[in-house]
């Protein structure tokens, strides 16, 4: 009898999480942003690549950098939420092959091969964002993810002497319930899928 | 006091989660399938996009026509599984704005632009990926997740007259124990992120 998650634990992290733009004033532990690095990294990438890196901006002063970054519609969001997290991919993961994949020269079938970098990146670091929001909210804190900012300034501001790429960040805390909006409707499962 | 998944659901989804390529003879129902994508449709997405579309093979006919577009490491293993998932993106994603996010028309902001629309296809299909991961686990599925094929032709085979592009491919089935190899190490906290 394979082992399932109880309907609980469904409804925790698929069912009734929501996406929030509104928080309580409750903080965000260094501890809890540290679990749920610590529960993702174990999600599956290809050849180990695990590209994602994350900034978490907490303080008044790294909120204020990220600010001049955002869009509009953003900012307000973002400022109120305790914790925020930029979800990076680190475009030279295939330096850490030789530690992450020891078993064969992947690093050699990756340099020079840009568009190889940037799909396997892209795709990478996004899967491994799929896991952040789930861990994430299996800890019991809530999202805001967004792709609403300007890449490259935000980039120049935070990374400026590392081969990093940002890909979408999310505002983290403890969602206010009282200010959700009514939640939007999902593809059935016919019009998304089918079994061949 | 937030409600937290219990250590039994972070060592399902995480901790002891491991990729198979080796599978116990146990099939996998449809409902399974369809509940896979019951959980998964809620994560989020960008203004609810939901670019994910999936083809569950599970027929031998439907698998011998996945077959010549594997990379020969992928074959046996892909052949194997009770069943494999394509993961694709709809590049016509933003057709479905009117229905999944009609209080805007978000329609025309992304119609003619192919690098936003490439970007956020691949951006959220590939979020969506890892919820699929994450709650195939969730119902006690193992995966084994690969982008080791022929995008092009496969895409040809299998979607030759609609506005697909296979992201990822996924066995799922009860996976074998005993077939497993010892598991890849992470990179620690301080290597991956840092807290501003």
């Amino acid at each position: 009898m394979a082992e399932t998650l109880t309907d609980t634990g469904l409804d925790l992290l698929f069912r009734n999480a929501r996406t929030y733009t509104a928080w309580l004033d409750k903080p965000v532990s260094d501890g809890t942003l540290r679990d749920i690095y610590d529960l993702l990294r174990w999600g599956p990438t290809s050849a180990n690549c695990s590209p994602l890196r994350i900034v978490y901006i907490k303080s008044v002063e790294a909120k204020e950098r990220l600010r001049p970054h955002l869009s509009a519609g953003n900012v307000d969001k973002t400022m109120a939420a305790p914790a925020t997290a930029i979800l990076a991919q680190d475009m030279a993961f295939y330096d850490q092959f030789p530690r992450l994949f020891p078993h064969r020269d992947l690093r050699s079938s990756f340099l020079g091969k840009d568009d190889l970098i940037r799909d396997t990146a892209f795709r990478n670091s996004s899967l491994q964002g799929g896991y952040f929001i789930l861990a994430a909210r299996a800890l019991g804190l809530d999202c805001g993810p967004m792709s609403g900012f300007n890449n490259k300034t935000l980039d120049a501001e935070f990374f400026p002497n590392r081969p990093f790429k940002s890909n979408f960040i999310c505002n983290l805390g403890y969602g206010d319930k009282d200010k959700l909006h009514p939640r939007g409707p999902r593809l059935e499962f016919d019009e998304a899928c089918n079994v061949l």
